[in-house]
């Protein structure tokens, strides 16, 4: 029974395991014009496939340049994983919509429901599967919130390779538990700046007693995976390939609306490096490209971390000891770092290149949340639909919330889809900042910002 | 594709939303001889529904006192409830089969994917809903690893009703993530003994800086109950009524695996109070009851608190206070503590009278497997099917490698069933200790068992 209006309707849509995607849909395949090229940080030319080899596995770098294939077939091995744990349900918020008395119906397509707690696993199996038909042993990463690290420690255990984890010192700090979860997957997990590299040597004495960024973790990762015999550097966002991964989350979704018959008007994801908003909204996005379509389509930022709302779309370094090639991207600059009371990740100082371009062409809105009511929301749903969100996802469900009540106030009947990427189970610690009252908003000065642009490389325009 | 051997199968059996049962199976109809009856701790006598609609809400009462009736119907919003996180997938565990060689073949059925983390969730929506229909406001309850406390803190946020939890103060002290979640579902949470009650106060001021125990929490819920004007206590585990509810699971399972034609040869769950494994078996032991089948059920239960395979079937107090009725149960005695060291839950003293009288009919096995192991089982569940479980959960896992492994060496292709309750992300504390090589297995000596068997109480035969 829809528990609305007593018409028999499903809760929860499962597509079977015979209906998980064979391809993942490649976007750029549709853009007319493409993402800007990755540019080698020392020459500033284009980036080629053997520099980038040397620090990712090679399927992945062929999978970053390819921007002509729309469809990439999935290896069976990879689907055999997803098997574990997708295709993932496609819920209708029913309770939710009651609780708001909007006309609008409400779905999200819920990625939590594996240990890693999001949709980090999706690429993260991906990515250590081209590993071990590489013949690789090792693989390295970085980790900030630590979903991404937990995902390739379960990836790695499965097809045995060892997982060196470089997690932001804060982090590695305030939540042990995360740290434990990969340690039981098998994975080292070191605080990152670290004396285990020469970058985090460096950054160690010039910032003594830092808590390390993801940008440094990242340098740290890259490096110990040069170093590493049979190792290469894998990477859960901003990158081409991790977005042609994430397409699984699209697809699936669109799969299950068409078997409710169903079409969105406002497709809502949350963007930290873009990896779930562009995962979410592929096929969708394919459709506007070809002008099939025109879906509504909203990125949800945080206030602290406003990449596409205050961002510069420019040439910029992906991390902070500038080893990975630069980026063209929507970007805070990469020396500007959140407030620490930012709780909900999403601290990535830039955006996806891809996600980025098509930002710049106005084919995806944006908006910037504050924390304060991104955790009211994510409050309102647990207590409603049941499930503890991930504060990242929040956001995306704040953004929702705000589009059913203009849909109550215009009387509007409309579909809104969002991601509800994962779980907030290992976030308790901001919770609790929210439950006692004591949460912050700190959205970065105009100066701070202006000071973080002036550190922008300056590129030659052909580049 | 079946991963081992080519052929079309799922990993996953879905069922769908309108296949949940609509009535909780009450095996207690099909038993021939009848738990023994509860009695008023200070009478002696079998306590009355009056005496017992005192603490418990008057629907549950009456199912407590129900042997009789086999079906018990769902009311409507408590299925839809279900919904949001039932059908529960029963999983075939294909790599785990794979990593172990053998060729039995190995299904568990997940109750984890909900908030709460485990099955708790099933009994905890229901009794709330019979709380909201009595037209109480208010309901008390207490928890110990925090699983049955964060379940009903969901169900009472859901149905509007004020929820107080008494928690066990070792795990409020060391659980502060579950007392977060708990007080963001709108719950307050106060660590036991507390000095909010008398029974609290007088246990304090015998055992200054004591953490507390089970027993002792839930005569503290139960003195707030009363205290109240409009509440009740609820419980999670050990009563009728919850192994009632949570038949929903093997009812579940048992139709999950009639679609894959399958039927089980043996079928294990974890047992602390009860209330998974009961709800596990319900089906298949009124089968077994009716003389229709005649399967293996194994009950896996923690060394350090062996109520059926060290314990004693006698009337026992059900907590600290001795407020509660006797129930006549397998028990340790209700004066047992079980060693601080011992991690996974399942630490109470008593079992289910219902399934205390199965297993002295002979119908149910009973093991009992010391911690190192269970985690050791517990991390290479984690490797290779992905789901990090509860080390509650772990027990039955660890038996179901151990039949596994049997069938291995007895070249037997068995259907093994067992019960995945919950994931164990919020017991890191323990995997980590685990994970550093520091967990040790403390079984209560023989001596403190005779110390504490010496406190039964005296119960005339008639009772």
């Amino acid at each position: 029974m829809n528990i609305r209006t007593g018409v028999e309707a499903p809760y929860k849509t499962y597509l079977a395991e015979d209906e998980l995607p064979k391809a993942w849909y490649n976007i750029r395949a549709d853009m007319k014009k493409k993402p800007a090229p990755m540019l080698n940080p020392a020459t500033l030319k284009p980036v080629t496939a053997e520099e980038l080899e040397r620090v990712f596995c090679r399927e992945s770098v062929r999978q970053e340049f390819d921007d002509t294939t729309p469809q990439i077939p999935i290896p069976q091995p990879i689907r055999d994983f997803y098997r574990m744990y997708r295709p993932s349900p496609l819920i209708r918020a029913y309770f939710l919509e009651k609780a708001l008395g909007t006309p609008a119906k409400l779905y999200y397509k819920f990625e939590g429901n594996n240990t890693s707690g999001s949709h980090k696993l999706n690429s993260a199996i991906a990515q250590a599967y081209y590993a071990k038909e590489q013949g690789l042993t090792d693989v390295t990463t970085e980790t900030g919130a630590g979903q991404w690290g937990t995902a390739l420690s379960m990836a790695s255990a499965f097809f045995g390779l060892k997982c060196h984890v470089y997690m932001v010192k804060c982090s590695y700090e305030q939540k042990p538990f995360r740290r434990e979860v990969m340690r039981t997957y098998g994975a080292d997990v070191t605080p990152s700046p670290s004396m285990t590299t020469d970058i985090g040597k460096k950054i160690n004495a010039e910032h003594p007693g830092t808590t390390g960024s993801l940008g440094c973790a990242i340098s740290e990762a890259v490096e110990r995976a040069l170093k590493l015999p049979d190792a290469r550097y894998l990477l859960g966002s901003v990158l081409n390939q991790v977005c042609l991964h994430q397409s699984v989350i699209g697809l699936e979704t669109e799969a299950a609306l068409k078997k409710l018959g169903e079409k969105p008007d406002v497709i809502i994801g949350c963007a930290g490096g873009g990896s779930n908003l562009s995962g979410l909204i592929a096929p969708f996005m394919g459709e506007k490209l070809r002008g099939e379509e025109n879906y509504r389509i909203i990125a949800v930022e945080p206030a602290s971390c406003p990449s596409f709302t205050r961002g510069r779309y420019a040439y910029d370094f992906c991390d902070t000891g500038r080893v990975c090639p630069l980026q063209k991207m929507y970007t805070l600059g990469s020396s500007f770092i959140p407030s620490p009371s930012h709780a909900g990740g999403l601290r990535y100082h830039g955006m996806s290149a891809m996600l980025s371009e098509l930002y710049d062409q106005g084919l995806i809105e944006a908006r910037a949340v504050e924390q304060t009511s991104v955790f009211e929301a994510a409050t309102t749903f647990a207590r409603t639909e049941g499930t503890l969100p991930a504060p990242e996802s929040a956001h995306a469900i704040r953004a929702a919330i705000d589009e059913a009540l203009r849909c109550k106030a215009e009387n509007k009947a409309e579909t809104i889809v969002f991601g509800l990427t994962g779980t907030g189970y290992f976030d308790m610690v901001a919770y609790g900042r929210y439950n006692d009252g004591a949460m912050d908003d700190f959205p970065p000065s105009d100066e701070a910002l202006a000071e973080s642009f002036a550190q922008l490389p300056e590129v030659p325009a052909a580049g």
